[in-house]
């Protein structure tokens, strides 16, 4: 059963697109007038037809509080992409998509704000079943969710505004996370579905210069016989980071250019940033000012703010008219070819504002002037240059145009519905390709998101770091992106910020051929992260090939979960909701319908160990005695319980459930070449 | 067999002191000259002596390198204080004494620098017996370390000087890892032991800022029932951070105060920071201005950099007269009953340097008169800024007068030495205090470290963060320091940036009673981190009261470590060298000669799984029918093997080696009270 609660006037953000038929809802205006001043206990009668969740609100004229009495044994997923582990309790969360590249794991955002999320009881003596609600706060501002680290058992979702949507989903099911969540997904609406090909390796870096550098990526893939289906084009590609422009210079005859890749079953994918940059000379620029597409300050003129291409104006996505122009210029780049686009800075990131470094540079040039130069004058210095950059108030200083339920047209200032901006730059760009190119199938995937993204397009984790714990962190996100409607999905492998090192890509390689976005990104400044930067290449070649081996599997398996809403990716307890050890496994994943995998996340270490909450086949492929690249593994009967398996970097094992078995292509350079019709199946 | 090559003209510094009788010398001065030109790679007669490390060496008139090539199953151990693994294989790490509070894994330097290194390879094919070699690189200056990160098989030390010592160690036994330890360790002198009381538990915060605050946190430990033995002053009780000054608003009577502490059983420690106050008006910045016992510019002049007090000047601990003067200062504070300090801020830290920040807002100035504010400003402005702190250009801009050999007065440039600062601040303090007190036992220890120190102080591991990957750097940290001679070692437990747990906190606490040093300390802003601001306080009392148990234990195996230059905390392959699971366990470790711990490191788990790699007594305190505080733990025979253990934030479990037994004590409020002759031996 779901039921909907609604407070105040929310915001429609078009994340719900399918209520079930036989919704609850529970219009709260009424009792929000009688309880408008103070903050107020509302009575539980009020929530009284939601059996099992018994929450506790507390509402004000401008703020939501939503309480929730935590048992001892609760677990809470969901969450999408945050830091920290698969079961979120004991943290403290806030849904406000953020560009902080130092994911550490007291940051209580990222850039996704996904406000999704299940509490569930396991089996024990006071309720003989396991037991699930699960939560969804339909609301684009900063949400504050604090699972139990304030007070360890008291679950509180808070808000500066209490015009809210909240739908609580209640399931009596055997798999009652499965079907909870199945039923959410469904609200949502299907996950988008990318183009085959986007299920192959894929290169990228930030500092591809020129085309002779794609080019040289290319011909040493192709050289150590790795398969490789994308590379990809970061700022550089851009004259001066102008979105929708070509540097001729660095990239002469684009257009061909793409074909000479494309003719080698590589595609090139273009990055397109949020901000526009400010430049009367600049066409893109010229017209948004022109048509009343930016956003505007209090008032009306045009906000400005610093990314990579100094001064820039922001897009108004959340505007109709504003966002089928923008979705319009990625012609631009199809007409050229390009099938794919990544989209980025859409937090929206902002270094500075333009109104907020005049004012620290006036008062700087003030402190400049007092000679003490002590203590204070430093860490004033250094405090006013660190808030520059993604500052609340900047956030709270510009403005949407956007028309209500009547048809009216309103303002409203971008940190009230903050977190849409990448949903709705992601948009603008789905949409426009499905108007221009319906027959076409396009690669799309963003940094920034918000729930009903999921039906535009995929993201990526954003800007991890080379750092085993990141590996790890990757691991734990895929369960939560799923369960809020992100399939394709993937992190940086081999991390984007500092150095990578051999062992690390391996291992992060051997996870990530398993998620359907799979690309090794780096950031400039970094050593060299090309697989074939390494030594002993072959290691890396038989690693990718197995994913192309699986490609069929991991392809079919998604277009499944897309079909059913089902998850991908599952913690062990969505499938073994009786096991104790699997309730607390957060190294090991189920994949699709009838895998298990335990990466090794690990460094230095000749293996791990995996614990199999039933007898499962074990499957294992060797570089040497059987073959990644074409031969079959070593399959291995194992019972349930825990085991040592060893597993060197340039080796992979995962598990098949009895009774299942998982077909095998042979490798192929590239996906076009896949041949999905000659397959082996492993398992039985 | 140890032997010592030594190159150019190495700086002294008495990091050993006991070379052993039978050492081979290798004087490389001769052919030093030779070689002088280029880089030039020195045949391997000159080091032929040296059978199992047959290193190569190249060298310049200005640089130093070591080649090593290692096998494929080799380990790394040692380096100290340094981020990631036990086994440091795959990583690059510099010794450089940094104030870098970020300790993410990708950081290559923290507050300390160890040179001390051991290349292990376990019995394989090729070696039907485990084999080994250590490496102590006697330089104080910046030395990279590269453990096989830019090559997979190279190991490389390098140094920007060929000015240094190198001792070989290499040992025929067949526990040949501690065999070689404990050979080095006798080669750098006994570690220092702390008094008793300093293995009671101790609270700390930055952030008290009265006397009475620091009396509310006694009281609240009191009621609690919570035993302690210290409370910490941060730089809060100082008159604006000047060193050896008291602030009388706000700890009025500080020997009263002291006195009154101490009368209840808890001794106050009070910081020191390096840096000296430049202040006309206090009298130590006076005196070692009039003495000449800061460190100079290159014409002369005092240098200055700004830290806690603003302004300040940093004393020349390298000189003798000057750290027999800082050193007697100590007196100060242990007139007024005082017997407890930590050294901080001795890398030493600089927040900026007069000289830097002056050039820095000299061009910012400039840059601020240009109104175009654009990408290239912002980030210009933003480096400038974040380069202000730790330049490597200011620790190259100051000097150090110290004697040569030849008892001659020479000027040497910081960087040159840079490593050696906090260790010769804590001996300026160890010396003064057994000169001055020879009967009084002190507990001192410090933030930056050098080998050699240990004989002076402990340590604790610096500025982490309340990350659960810290609680894990920290048990992998401790037998790198022990192996470095560094016995009495602790990491803030909770964590010091960051805000805290509960649970974060009580399993932390739950491997911290290992830890000779049992302290929690949080930095100013965070969370209030105090076992009494957490709910059900009772589960930190059975834990907290449990180390108390153990203390006699704990510190009897402490004492033995010291003496017979053994490890207190060993990796697992130390005592099972065959065991090819023990050689990769990094989250258990073997402690003194009877225990092996293996703490949950991981949050929202009810237990984990242990290997054991023979069978053992598990030793299971639960807080209700096995009593923690009072009663007699749950103990069972357990296989070798791996088990899954349950164990809830309130209970503790060990292990003890089979045929050994391990006392306890009734808990007490404060090891004063401890009665450790009535001990109850649990174990078979």
């Amino acid at each position: 059963m779901v039921y909907k609660y609604t407070f105040g006037k929310p915001f429609e953000t078009e994340s719900v697109i399918d209520e079930p038929a036989e919704i609850n809802r529970i219009n709260c205006q009424q009792q929000d007038q009688n309880l408008a001043f103070g903050n107020v206990s509302i009575n539980q009668n009020l929530l009284q037809n939601c059996n099992s969740s018994i929450p506790s609100l507390e509402l004000s004229d401008f703020a939501f509080k939503y309480n929730y009495r935590l048992g001892d044994d609760d677990l809470i997923f969901g969450l999408g992409e945050t830091t920290r582990g698969i079961n979120k309790r004991g943290f403290l969360f806030k849904s406000w998509c953020s560009d902080d590249p130092s994911h550490t794991e007291d940051k209580t955002s990222l850039y996704g704000a996904h406000n999704f999320l299940i509490v569930y009881t396991p089996a024990g003596k006071t309720n003989p079943n396991p037991k699930a609600f699960a939560l969804f706060f339909d609301y684009p501002g900063l949400l504050q969710i604090d699972c139990g680290y304030t007070s360890k058992n008291a679950l509180t979702v808070s808000a500066p505004s209490a015009d809210i949507n909240i739908y609580i989903i209640e399931e009596n099911h055997s798999f009652v996370l499965n079907a909870i969540c199945k039923t959410f997904r469904k609200m949502i609406g299907k996950s988008y579905l990318p183009p085959f090909w986007a299920f192959g390796y894929q290169q990228s870096r930030w500092s591809y210069y020129t085309a002779d550098e794609v080019r040289n990526v290319l011909k040493n893939y192709q050289k150590a016989g790795i398969p490789l289906d994308a590379i990809y084009l970061d700022i550089d590609y851009m004259q001066g980071y102008r979105d929708f422009t070509i540097d001729e210079k660095k990239f002469p005859n684009f257009a061909y250019f793409v074909q000479e890749l494309k003719d080698q079953g590589v595609h090139p994918v273009p990055i397109i940033d949020a901000g526009v940059k400010a430049d009367p000379e600049y066409s893109v620029d010229r017209e948004g000012i022109e048509k009343g597409y930016f956003c505007k300050k209090e008032d009306g003129s045009v906000f400005t703010a610093g990314v990579w291409p100094g001064k820039s104006h922001f897009p108004d996505f959340l505007n109709d008219e504003a966002r089928a122009w923008f979705g319009d210029y990625y012609n631009f780049l199809t007409k050229k070819g390009i099938d794919g686009f990544w989209n980025d800075m859409n937090e929206p990131a902002l270094f500075y504002s333009e109104d907020g470094i005049k004012k620290v540079f006036a008062e700087l040039k003030e402190s400049l002037d007092d000679t003490n130069l002590d203590i204070n004058s430093f860490f004033g210095l250094r405090d006013k240059v660190a808030r520059l950059a993604n500052n609340p108030k900047d956030y709270a200083s510009f403005y949407h145009t956007v028309k209500n339920a009547a048809g009216e047209t309103q303002k409203i200032s971008h940190d009230k519905v903050h977190n849409m901006y990448g949903y709705m730059m992601t948009r603008s760009a789905a949409e426009a390709l499905q108007r221009n190119l319906p027959d076409k199938e396009i690669l799309l995937f963003s940094r920034a998101s918000m729930i009903g993204m999921h039906r535009y397009s995929g993201i990526w984790t954003g800007d991890n770091c080379a750092w085993w714990e990141h590996l790890r962190l990757s691991l734990r996100q895929m369960p939560g992106l799923n369960m809020c409607g992100f399939l394709y999905c993937g992190s940086d492998i081999g991390g984007f910020g500092c150095n990578t090192s051999r062992e690390l890509l391996l291992r992060w390689l051997a996870f990530a051929m398993w998620t359907p976005l799979m690309r090794n990104h780096t950031a400039a400044g970094t050593r060299a992260q090309e697989c074939y930067a390494f030594e002993q290449v072959e290691d890396f070649r038989q690693i990718i090939s197995l994913r192309y081996r699986l490609i069929p599997h991991i392809y079919s398996e998604f277009v499944y979960a897309r079909q059913e809403n089902e998850l991908l990716f599952k913690p062990l307890c969505f499938e073994y909701p009786e096991d104790k050890i699997a309730l607390q496994t957060e190294d090991q994943l189920m994949f699709g319908r009838s895998i298990m995998i335990a990466p090794v996340v690990e460094p230095n270490v000749r293996g791990r160990f995996v614990y199999l909450p039933e007898a499962m086949q074990m499957v294992f492929f060797s570089s040497s005695a059987c073959g990644l690249e074409s031969g079959l593994p070593q399959i291995t009967e194992m019972e349930k319980g825990v085991h040592f398996v060893e597993c060197e970097p340039n080796q992979v094992f995962f598990f098949i459930k009895k009774g299942h078995s998982v077909p095998l292509a042979m490798p192929a350079p590239c996906t076009a070449k896949l041949n999905c019709n000659d397959l082996t199946y492993i398992g039985k």
